[in-house]
């Protein structure tokens, strides 16, 4: 099947042949023929792109299955790329996958995907922020990208997203951690999932507190809270609506505008770096020069930037 | 005063001249001439390296202490960088820093120091690098990196080090994060710290069903599993002497070596990333270009590389 054929088949719905062109994407090289073809497919759109990050047992899993569903209700179509940044050795992510899969196997109007490998060309942001922007032109109307743990690569990844939601749950120490991450900073929309659970409001109530040490100018956003049993489904709803109202935030002012140039930022840098990085390669030899005493850190850096003096 | 003058001092004990110096050492860009003069210092040298890594709250801080203890009784000079790198906004590590000092405050043979700026020249792994070599150079015998978190970002900065240390607390399903972060597999030596708790006992038998499943060759280093309460000094001697068993074997064949050629690899790379995005930048209005839909994200990555076609 040729790309064309391939686009509408994805286009009308066909999961594998969006599975093969997202593949196509993820490994184009910055100067292939093919990346041409499907520039077109790839400038982005209009879709709601929504971050969603949290440590791992606070719930993601059973709340993207939650929001999935209430977007289908809308007659949206919804997909989802789930991004394991934190394990350099082997893929994660697929196992739940699988389970949410199962909520939502005989859809159309639903495409699950794992971006679990690292080493991409172009990097793991590069590589989601291209799957974001394919899934945008083949007519998603919402892009979910979650990842697992609130580290620095998370942050990167969710700021894909045009509203990222932070995820936390009672009782893990997560308002610590989260504050710790600086992912605060980051988050639109606060969730406390597991919310029949001890410590729920204690948890809300933290994260108020902290929220009133952030001094805010006046229309700026003010981060809701919301909490949610994803496990039942319940405040799903409300939680759709405050993404809802984030997103008619962003469309008034230059917000929303900021955010996709930023985004664009990150996607080319991701990529730039990923092609110097074949360039300009540090050799065994050059390593184990800096680690006999041979030379020192600085004086090989310069080395393989071909700088003199 | 001048750096032959700081170097004499730090070496003595003073540790303004000590920060001084790693502040020099940071800031120095690929071309400085401190560079060459400093370069003697930082080729490294014999000092024991620690990587300590976990999510907070495990008790990193507590355990960090106890072990300077444990290595001043020795008599061996210890030096600790408390990296944050997951905070891409505000500065962490800073009160944890303080407890810390409070222990030590009036030992010279103590130097303890935040590395929480993220954007320094050559990036954090190669400004923590840099700082590791220096405090080798300065005669320290013992050097200590300590992560927050168990992501990527704390993976490479931990890779800095020979022996690194994975700390897990029970109840707080660091088991399965740690598994999922593919940390299990760069400890070299597992931490169930705070054991006078319940689930301790669990903790250590998942460690072990865990490890059981990794298929070693003879002569693979078996990674021990501690138990420690670090708020009582329980289990150090234990922790302290197994690290010094982890050195004996890394000094037995290339283990050493290898490690450190890894370790001047990632160095040099982080040293000439960061000199590469100053080179190639990407620009405000290549990043509307895209985000308007003017062109693609390969094409503007392939103008900011100067490439044609």
């Amino acid at each position: 099947m040729g790309l064309p054929d391939l686009v509408a088949a994805a286009r009308a719905g066909d999961r594998r042949a969006t599975a093969r062109l997202i593949t196509v994407v993820e490994n184009q090289g910055t100067g292939s023929a093919e990346s041409a073809e499907l520039a077109g497919l790839t400038k982005g759109g209009d879709a709601l792109i929504v971050g969603i990050t949290g440590s791992p047992g606070v719930g993601k899993s059973t709340l993207v299955s939650a929001l999935i569903a209430a977007w289908r209700e809308q007659d949206l179509r919804v997909g989802v790329l789930a991004v394991d940044p934190s394990s350099p050795f082997s893929g994660g992510a697929i196992l739940g996958d699988r389970v949410r899969m199962a909520d939502h196997a005989l859809d159309p109007g639903v495409y699950i995907r794992s971006v679990a490998t690292r080493g991409h060309l172009g990097g793991l942001a590069a590589t989601t922020g291209a799957g974001v922007r394919l899934l945008e032109g083949l007519g998603f109307d919402v892009v979910i990208v979650e990842t697992v743990g609130v580290g620095q690569a998370e942050v990167e990844i969710a700021s894909l997203a045009d509203t990222t939601l932070l995820l936390l749950a009672p009782g893990m120490g997560d308002g610590i951690q989260a504050v710790k991450a600086g992912v605060v900073e980051i988050a639109d929309v606060y969730v406390v999932n597991k919310a029949d659970r001890p410590g729920a409001d204690g948890a809300v109530r933290d994260l108020r507190a902290m929220m009133s040490l952030v001094r805010r100018e006046p229309g700026e956003w003010r981060q809701p809270i919301c909490t949610t049993v994803a496990s039942e489904a319940k405040g799903i709803d409300d939680l759709v609506a405050a993404i809802a109202k984030h997103r008619d935030w962003l469309s008034e002012g230059d917000h929303l505008a900021d955010k996709r140039r930023r985004r664009a930022a990150a996607e080319i840098r991701a990529r730039v770096d990923a092609a110097l990085r074949e360039r300009f390669r540090v050799t065994d030899e050059l390593a184990a020069a800096v680690a006999n005493g041979e030379t020192d850190v600085a004086s090989a850096a310069r080395s393989v930037l071909g700088d003199t003096g």
